[in-house]
């Protein structure tokens, strides 16, 4: 079995079997993720990945909620790596939700999965999976609880840029109380010491956010003040309940990011979206596309994160079976 | 090319260019099959499979009805073998659903499609299509007919904890009606001189079954009597007709599988489901997960069955061809 | 890095790092890519084709539009080849089709694709997608506009048949005015110097027409006397407006294409359908698997035609690359 590329180091402990969430990782843990992942992001640019690396073992892509671009991710970052990669589709209809996910875990144990990606609706159903499956757990997203690679990936986009995370003061703006997204990162950055401040109307982000270590501001022109990262949410009105949806005009004369707001940010502050945009709505066309927004980047470190996820979690198993 | 795990020989001779159903199938030819399928569990469970197997045929996944279970079986199947696998998911809209299939023969031949694995809603579709391909067919089931790779699952399942199928009795619970896996595991299992009890409602389980061999019984409490094998079948309500639908507790009350009635089988029946489970409906949830029950196994014996019948199939028309 | 079949020329300069539409090529662009598809029909049969060829490249089907055939035939052609295959169908709910269209865009190229199969309802979106992306598109069809590679294994179809494509007659007959398939055949055919009619009503066959330098047939008596090919096209009744919209019954018996009217043409002549038919709709059903038909072939034509483009268009990145 080839080694990746950065040799057989054990980054994950046997207790590190999954990836479920930043939620009390270390930064002695998160760096070598993104050690590892900026040499997958040089050999994806020279289209060299090691493709003897996973050679064998079965990635399954369980979404039971529609995501086109992560699961396109990791279908790719899997089989660059060389992997059998299966993706299942899975419509929520059944009654009996609990007692399927743990006939499904059972089922996926029965096919010798090795890597289990998973997408949920609901917060914890990677947990409860892992529970039960022999396979690594990677969560790629679960209600609004977390979704640790994005957090990976945004963390590596900032320090290839800033060529630091620690003491960064970052701004998380709009839909902070349904965003997995935005937990997942205010985890990882306070973990790293960094200033984090959630921006947004009181209905989405409420001061209750404020036990996560986080500075909590109603007003852009008070969060965006002299930050080094500036990170926009996608506005989910889908997940709003009727009377407290805001009018996409009249959100983004609040809190949508244009030049103006944007200038109060430190010179050269990055812009990040997780994707996909809403522009116009949380995020002026023109800033989306500006010098400032590292966007486009975001997407391409996040099929090298999950490369590096992929990999770390498959060598505990290597390890542990031979 | 690489050769099969267990050599060159031929269990299928040029008649037997397809799988696509049990009945007429001798011993001889179904016990070959397990042997090589026993072979693949130990290959899976060590991730080393012979990769070359199938490397550069193609192997098309034809669903005109959905199963993500079966689909992902056979596709992990032809993966972990180096096949190119593909699925085709076709909505069954089409008026001219007879020239359609037989158009689409045409166009799965000239894609040079070498083994083809089909689902479909009425019984003898893969039939018909196997006398307009080149290509090897496997039955994934169709309609009320045949399912031939779960029967071959449920004997490599039963033999292996029972060390033999030959003289066991074995009851087979539920909606035998509708259900193309009770008449694929009727025909397995009286090939292979076993003792076949179907139990049932009779609105579920006909008289007029015993013409194949099997003795019909209307109550649980007679049908489970000192059977060595109990095999539960999912109730698939969408399938029956208005006034016959039985609720789901009452169907419970009478021919749900629980403690009780399972003690009244031989000690250490096996309790066995093709899956997905109606906990509580055909099966009380405890027996499902009990030390009995060997559905989980069933699954990963699926697999494997699947491979060795990819394998055996392929080998007629690799020496054909050379 | 193995080199393709028929060694290392480059048949797409550096201006022709797509195949976005057959109008304006050159029969010195066109040829090469027959000839290369030839050899691919060989492997294909033989089931030995290239497998290092793509190994490492990505290649995305972007699906806007449903297209099981088209999107199998391109997943084939680029398996064969060894590339990394992720289908990727995208519902058109989007408010912003045009902007999602660029992010679309953004994200593809941060996910280092190389080649991009695009098909959409939009006539020109491939274009613009073009202008956008690193990859390498392939158009698979867009609105109204072109289908090039129909158009190119039509032509190889009609080459081993006829030996030549040049100076025959070629009839396109049916709804020429909604169809992508008539177009690109049209330019492909003219372009090949033959002499080229299209037949239908006036509704779906308008005098405009002629501006493509076509001659304008309202009768199938006309349009078929002496023609070496008959081009049969699909009739799309779910892109015609109310009132336009012909019966079946009647568009047969005006416009089908039936025995009495197929011995106008030349003995002998090639009769050819994209797929799928209408059977008794635009096509006589003992016409379609008459002697006369190449319809299969066309199919067959399809991956090979689809494995030289994705060749070609890989070479010319692959020499500017080393």
């Amino acid at each position: 079995m080839a080694e990746g590329p950065s040799g057989g180091s054990r980054f994950f402990g046997p207790s590190d079997r999954h990836l479920l969430g930043i939620q009390g990782m270390h930064p002695s843990r998160i760096e070598p993720i993104l050690d590892l992942a900026e040499s997958y992001v040089l050999m994806n640019r020279s289209r060299k990945t090691p493709r003897d690396l996973l050679r064998g073992r079965t990635i399954i892509n369980l979404f039971f909620e529609d995501s086109t671009r992560t699961r396109t991710s990791f279908e790719l970052a899997g089989k660059r790596l060389g992997a059998d990669v299966v993706n299942m589709s899975v419509a929520q209809s059944s009654v009996n939700k609990g007692e399927t996910l743990l006939d499904t875990a059972a089922t996926l144990n029965a096919m010798r999965t090795d890597l289990l990606v998973v997408r949920h609706a609901q917060s914890g159903a990677p947990a409860l999976l892992a529970q039960k499956v022999d396979a690594s757990v990677i969560n790629a997203g679960d209600g609004t609880h977390e979704h640790p690679t994005q957090a990976l990936l945004d963390a590596l986009t900032i320090r290839r840029h800033l060529g630091r995370i620690e003491g960064l003061t970052v701004a998380i703006c709009g839909d902070v109380a349904h965003s997995r997204v935005a937990r997942s990162n205010i985890h990882l950055l306070t973990s790293m010491a960094c200033r984090v401040r959630v921006v947004g109307p009181p209905t989405l982000v409420p001061r209750s956010l404020a036990s996560l270590g986080v500075e909590v501001h109603h007003r852009m022109e008070d969060g965006l003040h002299d930050v080094d990262v500036v990170m926009m949410l996608r506005l989910q009105r889908e997940r709003m309940s009727g009377g407290l949806v805001p009018s996409a005009r009249e959100y983004f004369r609040f809190y949508g990011l244009d030049r103006r707001r944007l200038e109060l940010a430190k010179p050269g502050a990055l812009v990040m979206h997780p994707g996909p945009m809403n522009r116009g709505v949380e995020i002026d066309s023109q800033i989306a596309d500006s010098d400032q927004s590292v966007i486009r980047e975001q997407v391409e470190m996040g099929v090298a994160v999950r490369m590096a996820v992929l990999d770390l979690l498959s060598r505990s198993k290597r390890s542990s079976r031979s």
